[in-house]
């Protein structure tokens, strides 16, 4: 099984994708490979909705403020999902304790991720090209109304999929030396310093996204996107509230 | 690569490990090749800590309440980490606006799943096996604490892996139907019956740490697990506050 390893070394996100269907068979077998994924505590807490409806594309494209996510030969949005053990629970006659909320939610944000990312690779080991949509947080008051979310549920991460269309740089990544640590977490005297080389690195990358210029040091992507939050991002806790979690 | 497939609709979780231990460069090929996994904004904000230390391996069973963790041939956890990128934006002289806290700690939680994913995947793909250990948020402050993470980061899950030395039944998952849906989330009329056939299934499974009696249903297991919320379970949020986080 090399070949994995080959394939994740190699791996890059794609965004555009061929005309090619991917044929139900293929999807049904990723659909129920998929169910195997690990869950917390068993309870399998999160659920996926395949969006197929070319409205409910545009509606997501446009929260997701990028226009390719209309034209994604497959979209998946993944959900933490606790309405279906509540309702397991509720229709057996049992009370039902409200105040485990915040535990359930991460749970199921975490069943959700696993999922995603379980996806992924049953993708791109099928000669297929994936690109998360984490952009869907850019509302996900307005992700709930489009896919009919009911209560004790969440939105978490989307995913396009399809044949590769475009093939991209690898992208430079961290060393492993400053994200992987012994024991205890590892601070370092000057971080300005320590990415000197990282930074250099990543202004040799071409994104495809605007493929005629260079992008910019790894420092000023992270200054640009801490000091530019998007409003509606940090009120995830708020609005899962809204959506009936108790935190 | 329909061995990945394979791989996947067969796999389990795996909690018991022979005292082979992984070669170096094993290793370190899972680590570097988990360096090329996708991260939301490309702002690569989870890092790993590798525990081989036995104080702190027992530091963590204890926190799990799971004995085999002190015996993990290799084991890892996974963290949300804002903190380098604080660093960096700091040690560039560039005001942090502490204001999007919500938002980068729910990105840096779904980069410290997806890495944890990759990993779980990669290890599965060379003939060994894995455990998530998400009861490492029993006691988030105890592990903080533990690991020596500083402020902006966050417990997410651990994950244990070796050489298996057991095997263990495949586990019965819900079926697909039940939850992927497609355009628009699906509400059963009476869940109680959409999981009696499951409920049988599950009752047919034995569970390798308790191997002398069969699993409960699973809508006992949930209505268990819902009535009997840990205490610090549900203080994720408070307890993320503690540590820097603005929510």
């Amino acid at each position: 099984m090399k070949e994995f390893f080959k394939i994740i070394n190699n791996r890059k996100t794609i965004r555009e994708f061929t005309n090619e269907k991917i044929d139900k068979e293929t999807l049904d077998e990723i659909f129920s490979a998929l169910m195997h994924s690990a869950t917390s505590n068993g309870l399998q807490q999160a659920s996926i909705i395949r969006v197929t409806d070319q409205d409910k594309k545009d509606a997501l494209a446009e929260i997701c403020k990028q226009e390719y996510v209309s034209r994604m030969p497959e979209l998946l949005i993944f959900i933490v999902d606790n309405y279906m053990n509540y309702r397991l629970i509720k229709d057996n006659n049992v009370d039902f304790d409200a105040e485990s909320n915040v535990d359930i939610f991460f749970q199921g944000f975490t069943d959700a991720v696993i999922l995603a990312q379980s996806a992924v690779s049953l993708i791109e080991s099928s000669s297929l090209g994936a690109v998360y949509l984490g952009s869907i947080l850019n509302n996900p008051r307005e992700v709930i109304k489009v896919l009919d979310l009911p209560e004790l549920t969440f939105p978490v991460v989307g995913l396009g999929f399809g044949y590769p269309n475009q093939e991209p740089q690898i992208k430079p990544k961290i060393p492993m030396e400053l994200r992987v640590f012994e024991n205890s977490y590892k601070v370092f005297d000057d971080y300005k310093k320590t990415f000197e080389d990282y930074d250099r690195e990543m202004q040799t990358y071409y994104d495809l996204r605007d493929a005629n210029r260079r992008v910019d040091s790894f420092t000023n992507q992270v200054i640009k996107k801490y000091k530019n939050p998007l409003e509606l991002r940090n009120e995830i806790i708020k609005i899962a509230e809204e959506n009936g979690y108790k935190f």
